[in-house]
């Protein structure tokens, strides 16, 4: 049996399923299995983005499913990025009907921007995904667009009937704010990075006192971010071998990722983790059948350090492109 | 002797003193001999704003300095800020105006957006200056003005000869970035708090890959904040009495502050220290005269906990308004 995932009422009127699948670092060899096999576990919402480069993948294994009688569209729901290099404003709607065209259907369920970050046009039939860098390596360079050029390209995504709501990722409360000024349409959800090591109360506030849903993913931490080779990621003590969190994990008689997962679900956010292993989605999944008491959950947001690992600047040298701070 | 203040070459051509004096929390009933005897001891910039209520006093320092031939108008370098309540594009105009008549002068060296925050107008003649409150109290009223509208109305104030340079205060990295997608005159300056709890290092390095000048308030840390009895303010160590300061200040045989101030003009950053005191306002201003070590200013880096004491919310208790984070 399938866990019955809670809904997220969103400000556009539409349910989110507060539980969903990420799909950021699934391999393209290996998506359309994955994702197929997440839905017979009982996933319903899948959060891509053009720049995972697995798009197609996964709408295949979308597909299988359907074609099965395991699922049906309507009970899905399906979460696509904008890529920074797709921000100008007659730029958005083609490669959102690209993306579509990708998952093989014809609306998304929530889009976001993905970063706050525009730059300079790259076609598709140049490099797709494209990635940071105007020349594959190592160039960053600007579009003119602004975030409100984007948002309103955006919002007309909603009155064709291309996504039912639409979102942003990676926000400042400072952008936020500007955004919720010239937005004919608010923002139904923010998604940005949150552990018990960068607990972002404040911009939480903000987001409930506006009506915003929050997303989290990277709940486990440094955990995602292990691969990079990232310094700070490296030199902690992974979360899942932390004495405090393996003490609560022990209490409860539950993994420490179910831990982390319904910390952040008791926090009120909606969580994307992802797995490849059939028995850790299900595990993920099943993270909301218990209960954390008021004082473990104080415990773990006590983790607290204002540590960011999704800044670009992590990933690649370059003084242009500090977006958080 | 006065000690001789190396400027900034600001972006937008004009030369800015490295050295000034902030006119936040002076008093209005002292305000004018405060101002007076700086310029006496050798200040050339001041800092103020309307929300600093002592703009007319800050102007009548000026004029008798000006008078008695201490100094001359062009000689002097002076900033005020725009307030939240004057966002709306048709408001800017007006209230520099006003502010300029307050000073009794008819440029300002340099003008800056106070806070990325537009709130509804309040007229000056019903309250001013005006604060946070749309009623004085308690109510936070947002008004519909973007950055954007901000800013192109500012940009005006240069074409108009009523500002110099025109620069932000307190914005982060993203709105920064927005900001560089529109503006026809780029920010000459960022005013942003910085001391060794706050080092902003990256926020720094984005200013400089772009061009801007970086103006360095709260050099002090707690110190500025005491007197608002705030949690964090009151229950840390202060600066001046903290050990490792004091040893290297006792290393350069000058006193904390100077050592504090210098960590920050040798990291390229302006700096507004505020005294009453002429022998304060005298060493402040002398704190240009000496070199920290490379070492020390490392040291004096290694304070940084990403600690800020300047969020509206810090002040009053409001979920509407967390613009940090």
């Amino acid at each position: 049996m399938a866990p019955q995932i809670p809904n997220i009422k969103l400000s556009s009127g539409y349910d989110m399923p507060q539980v969903g699948f990420g799909l950021w670092k699934v391999d393209r060899s290996i998506c359309a299995d994955v994702v197929y096999n997440a839905i017979k576990i009982g996933y319903r919402l899948f959060d891509g983005a053009c720049d995972y480069g697995n798009e197609v993948e996964a709408g295949q294994g979308i597909a299988r499913a359907i074609k099965e009688g395991i699922v049906k569209r309507e009970e899905l729901f399906i979460v696509s990025k904008l890529w920074n290099t797709f921000h100008d404003g007659d730029k958005v709607e083609p490669i959102v009907r690209k993306q579509l065209a990708d998952w093989g259907i014809d609306y998304f369920d929530l889009y976001l921007v993905h970063f706050p970050v525009a730059l300079e046009y790259v076609d598709p039939s140049v490099r797709y995904p494209p990635g940071w860098f105007y020349d594959g390596e190592k160039e960053i360079r600007p579009s003119k667009a602004t975030i409100q050029e984007t948002w309103t390209a955006m919002e007309s995504l909603v009155e064709k009937g291309l996504a039912r709501s639409i979102g942003v990722s990676n926000f400042q409360a400072q952008l936020l704010y500007d955004l919720l000024r010239y937005a004919k349409i608010r923002p139904a959800t923010l998604q940005i990075e949150h552990h018990p090591f960068l607990v972002q109360q404040e911009l939480l506030n903000l987001a409930k006192a506006e009506g915003i849903a929050v997303t989290a993913y990277s709940s486990f931490g440094p955990q995602s971010f292990l691969e990079f080779n990232m310094k700070h990621a490296v030199q902690l003590t992974p979360l899942f071998e932390d004495e405090t969190i393996k003490k609560i994990a022990a209490k409860y008689n539950r993994p420490a990722s179910q831990v982390l997962l319904r910390w952040a679900t008791q926090r009120g956010l909606a969580i994307i983790p992802k797995s490849t292993r059939p028995e850790i989605m299900k595990s993920n999944l099943e993270s909301i059948e218990f209960d954390l008491s008021e004082e473990d959950i104080a415990t773990i947001s006590a983790f607290d350090r204002g540590l960011r690992f999704n800044q670009p600047t992590n990933y690649f040298p370059t003084e242009h492109l500090w977006i958080f701070g």
